[in-house]
């Protein structure tokens, strides 16, 4: 309400967002698309690099910092401090400023959660953004589901994707998807900067993906016994198969319109998310029939040749058992991914082969280990899911 | 996935920051419940004052800014800064810090959209706080619900909340509550800072309120030709009614399991979000029953008495005739606001006094043009709803 010169300073913050995403001044550096509504900085430029802005009138040392390379910005005679990082691979990155040693969010992006922290993001357009981006196709809904966890003894919280038809085909069930985060994520990732619904989205209005639902929950689990470990820095074990088992899977299955049963439930996941998926899937082959691991694998960080006889269990020693219950057994990378992954990954493709078990696998061009490169995984992976 | 040794100190943190909600030490400050995972500042003490902390070696200023009022903050040997505010009001405030000039996010807070961005924010708990506290009681659902509106030719976004009951209750057909958010605030800020679920969650489960969904919208719409106007300063004519009730309305009820008629339909809206909804209501007394006004009215922002002869329309001429067909009317602002909601709203209950229009008004105590005043209005208008 406050007055009328307010209201129309902040139309006007969007009018000129929307002047800037339309022209090509700027030495063809535009705002990203992770931007607040009527912020024209940060930008990114055809090369990939990113321009950032802020005002600091009295700061001596202001700096970019992308993925923990730093780069140095300069101060015009208003206080505002501007500067450009090299070309970034394409994608989501997330990144920060540093004023005068204080490493802060950008003021001008949204934020996600990644890394550790909630911060900001830059997106560098994909030469295939078309498969995540927001089109005119009918789009499912993202609903926030809180819950008490009776094994963590704490409030859980997980995002369900359902798709368009779910609210007006009342009376169809539908398969699912559970779908984890990485390391320093959170259940938020996968419809943030993961843009999991606008893929999924997009693929089922052209026949491409089933109608499926898709959970996305908080990979970290820890019974209140073993978190107490981690004060004296022992490292405590993972509650998140017992929560997945018998806490998730049973409230989505009463809640939704599922189809409870092994083929018509897939789980995927991708970096930590893929090394656990992997093992709740093979600890679980009565749940699951497809498995999808993205970045990751349960042998990280090892390059080391498996031993079938030991690793998880031993079920990958039986490879004609796994082969014939796994409908979709789907791994993925991207082709600049570094130490461990390349050999770690590497070394369970060659158990895969050698035990003949049947797999999918797919490398995203020119990305690293991030979110370019997960998006563009479940991309290709759910093409393949429920459709025997 | 990365190593152990960052997975170790990742639970450390999470494990530090239980530590610290359980405590009192600290001279009395606890950490906000808005902070990020294992963040242990900024800290609140029983008298409302603020202390926040961030590491900046290198800057030679550095103050917590709450709502534009700046505090000192005063740095130690290791380059943490450490500041503490007056004390404030219960409730939400957003807030930032300035370092060396610069006014960015705490790095350690959840960000709210408020005040024309996402920033920190940050809560001092109130004795009330029950009300809308997080419990052991079922929960409903928050669902994003992506749209095109034809009327403003761009992407737009609601927040429905369903009852705990609607995914399971599949035959049964619900009451629809709009509820808008102020200026310089969006769609996220009721089921965020606002939190509207669980203050649904809390009465239903006691049952205060029947079952009700609530739509939650972006109060900001315009034509394309009109958002043109704002180029040239001029002030562009909003087209949030007509998306309203030509777009919203018929897509919720077509999409989701509502009673669509004007007895099962509420409107409600803070601040400026009260002032549209009052003329969506009153001019649309077909489609509503209800209204409720928090901290707004729409004869804002003038105090003198309301010539309702001119006022909307004319509608309140006939003052029996709104009597007659408003089921709730609800007005409420903080004992704390400043003018001119006193004057304004004042005038407007002058004026259904005058009417002979009943309604019911309720005071926020201690409360400004604040997130508390809001959460409780909430509180109190859905207790009244769709109880005839």
């Amino acid at each position: 309400m406050k007055n009328r010169i307010s209201i129309l300073l902040l139309i006007s913050l969007f009018v000129c967002a929307f002047c800037y995403a339309q022209s090509d001044t700027n030495d063809g550096y535009q705002p990203s698309v992770t931007n607040q509504p009527g912020k024209e900085f940060p930008q990114v430029n055809t090369e990939g690099q990113v321009r950032a802005q802020i005002l600091a009138p009295d700061a001596t040392d202001v700096r970019l910092d992308i993925g923990g390379t730093k780069y140095e910005m300069t101060k015009d005679e208003n206080g505002m401090w501007t500067g450009e990082s090299r070309p970034q691979d394409e994608g989501f990155h997330y990144y920060q400023l540093n004023v005068d040693g204080a490493s802060v969010p950008d003021p001008s992006t949204k934020y996600y959660y990644g890394a550790g922290r909630w911060g900001s993001g830059i997106e560098i357009p994909a030469d295939d953004k078309e498969i995540y981006a927001l089109k005119n196709v009918p789009h499912g809904l993202v609903s926030e589901k809180i819950y008490f966890s009776e094994i963590t003894q704490a409030w859980r919280r997980c995002f369900v994707y359902t798709p368009p038809e779910y609210l007006t085909e009342m009376n169809k069930r539908y398969p699912v998807l559970y779908l984890q985060h990485g390391s320093f994520e959170d259940e938020t990732g996968w419809a943030s900067q993961g843009h999991a619904n606008l893929i999924l989205d997009n693929l089922i209005a052209d026949k491409k993906a089933v109608p499926m639902l898709i959970v996305m929950d908080n990979g970290y689990a820890y019974t209140p016994e073993e978190l107490a470990k981690s004060q004296a820095e022992a490292r405590p074990e993972s509650a998140f198969e017992d929560v997945m088992m018998t806490e998730i899977i049973p409230m989505i299955d009463a809640e939704f319109r599922t189809k409870a049963n092994r083929t018509e439930r897939a789980i995927a996941g991708l970096s930590m998310g893929a090394n656990q998926t992997m093992r709740i899937a093979m600890n679980n082959l009565d749940a699951f029939a497809s498995y999808g691991g993205f970045s990751g694998t349960s042998n990280y960080p090892s390059s080391d040749a498996i031993d079938t006889a030991t690793f998880l269990n031993g079920v990958f020693k039986d490879g004609a058992s796994v082969d014939k219950k796994m409908d979709v057994f789907f791994l993925s990378m991207g082709t600049k991914e570094s130490d461990p992954f390349p050999g770690s990954i590497g070394a369970f493709k060659d158990m895969l082969h050698k035990q003949k078990i049947e797999f999918t696998y797919y490398e995203s061009p020119k990305t690293a280990h991030e979110w370019l490169t997960w998006r563009r995984s479940l991309h290709q992976y759910v093409q393949l899911l429920f459709k025997n």
